[in-house]
């Protein structure tokens, strides 16, 4: 993986060449990281968009073929689907490869991936912290990992060159890095992005139970733009989000826990009239929340 | 009241001229229904920008001299201050008059105001749905009920005039008006804007209990464009939401209980493995909220 400062890519695979695996092609072209760009996915008309915009150089719906030779894959593929493609293709990587992903869950990945390597070629962890609710390559654009976070997750196990290669990737995406093991990925992520979605979820179900008024409107009817916003995670895809509770379960399920307590703490000060604390709890959460307005990368624009 | 189609005011009260009851005092002076509007308040400096920005005629600190006279008295001050400035203001009003106020919780206050009213005045309780981050004078604009919701909360003893003349008032100002009684807009309110208010406080404060990860940084921080949407309302005035958990406590219990019970039941799914169920209501809840994303009047721009 060449040079002393910038690694170079004779041949990069990104297979999945949707928002994000399209987004990070274009950057590794701009960058000049890459010298040719091959993509994989499943659907030829995806992967003819992709090469008519330029994200790519040519492209294959045949995994093996597409990763055979290349020195740096991305698989930008849901996460349900990584380890699955990494058992289908190992056989096919050259020596010196290094395979990285971007999903939103981190150790039930890494640790189906790391050990399905050849000797010689590393699985190195990755997730940026960045997207919009668009998919497919003719969603990709330069520029959508800049000033967002990535997180990548070593293990004892990753190389030296292969976590700098990862890292040196998005740098030049424009993205802060950040290293992490897996397990405290899922756990931060777990807070502070898949618990909001199982709230907005819930609350959207909740509302919608509750039926209708008098004049047969619909309650969720009555909502305001308090609510849209609040509530726009839950227009995300279930299917997804599904396999990200399939796959951080465990995190999941402890964040829901606390945050149950939380609002039961919450529920009895309404009820014992404790106002004061009740108050007091929501300034806290202001200043949080307020303090997160500027001055923060990663923030949806 | 007098005229057939259009009532009309010759005198108005608007007790507290900020974002609401200036946007109102606007859209009475633009729609000919108002001879002129008094502005009270407790701040000179805000009314006196109130008169400069002509949403006012004329304006008072003291509530007795701003009411005497005033065929419309519009409240809209924090709904925990409503009760009393009627109460103080009850013996000034003039007979004929009507009381009304803004309030995001209504039976409380209704039950409060309606039985201080001298004879012949009524009170006739409402809620604009509608609003932005701003207050004060400054912040009034034409426009601000244009498409949103006003529900309107009469009671038995609302003489069918005074009912009429406050929807008047609000589909002038652009609104559309709904008749509730006051326990089913709490209701209503307590799910799709209170309970999503205790859930972003809750959650932002959750969060930030999580402390910081291995380089100090706290765990909110990586939090991206989602969570800042979903939270945004954690910004709200922590006075405001004290108050509407005051006087509309019974629902908000109640609605955190269901929306808690839903939640446990998630988490018991995810616990169980049950990815179909999770995954169903994951899909249902998304095909509620993108039915919301259009044609819905009442959204936030």
């Amino acid at each position: 993986v060449g040079r002393a400062k910038k690694p170079y890519f004779k041949r990069v695979a990104v297979v999945g060449v949707g928002l994000i695996g399209g987004s990070l092609a274009i950057e590794l072209r701009g960058s000049k990281m890459a010298g040719s760009i091959c993509g994989v996915g499943r659907g030829l008309k995806n992967l003819k968009t992709a090469k008519r915009l330029g994200i790519i150089d040519e492209y294959t719906t045949d995994v093996l073929k597409g990763v055979a030779d290349a020195d740096l894959i991305v698989l930008a593929v849901p996460v349900s689907r990584t380890a699955g493609l990494v058992k289908a293709a190992a056989n096919a990587l050259k020596p010196g490869a290094i395979v990285t992903d971007v999903g939103s869950v981190k150790k039930a990945v890494v640790e189906a991936c790391e050990p399905l390597m050849p000797e010689g070629v590393f699985f190195v962890g990755g997730h940026p912290i960045a997207g919009t609710e668009h998919s497919g390559a003719e969603s990709a654009f330069a520029g959508l990992f800049k000033g967002r976070r990535t997180i990548i997750t070593p293990t004892k196990k990753t190389s030296k060159g292969a976590l700098k290669a990862v890292t040196q990737v998005w740098k030049a995406a424009g993205s802060e890095v950040v290293i992490m093991d897996a397990g405290t990925h899922d756990r931060v992520l777990a807070a502070v992005s898949h618990l909001p979605h199982m709230i907005a979820y819930t609350l959207v179900g909740a509302v919608a139970d509750l039926g209708s008024v008098d004049n047969g409107e619909k309650i969720v009817k009555y909502s305001a733009g308090g609510f849209r916003d609040f509530t726009r995670i839950a227009s995300s895809s279930p299917e997804m989000w599904r396999e990200i509770c399939e796959l951080n379960g465990r995190e999941i399920v402890s964040s829901l826990d606390y945050f149950m307590k939380k609002l039961s703490m919450l529920k009895a000060d309404i009820k014992a009239k404790k106002f004061d604390r009740v108050q007091r709890e929501f300034e806290r959460a202001k200043n949080v929340r307020d303090s997160l307005k500027s001055g923060v990368k990663g923030w949806r624009k």
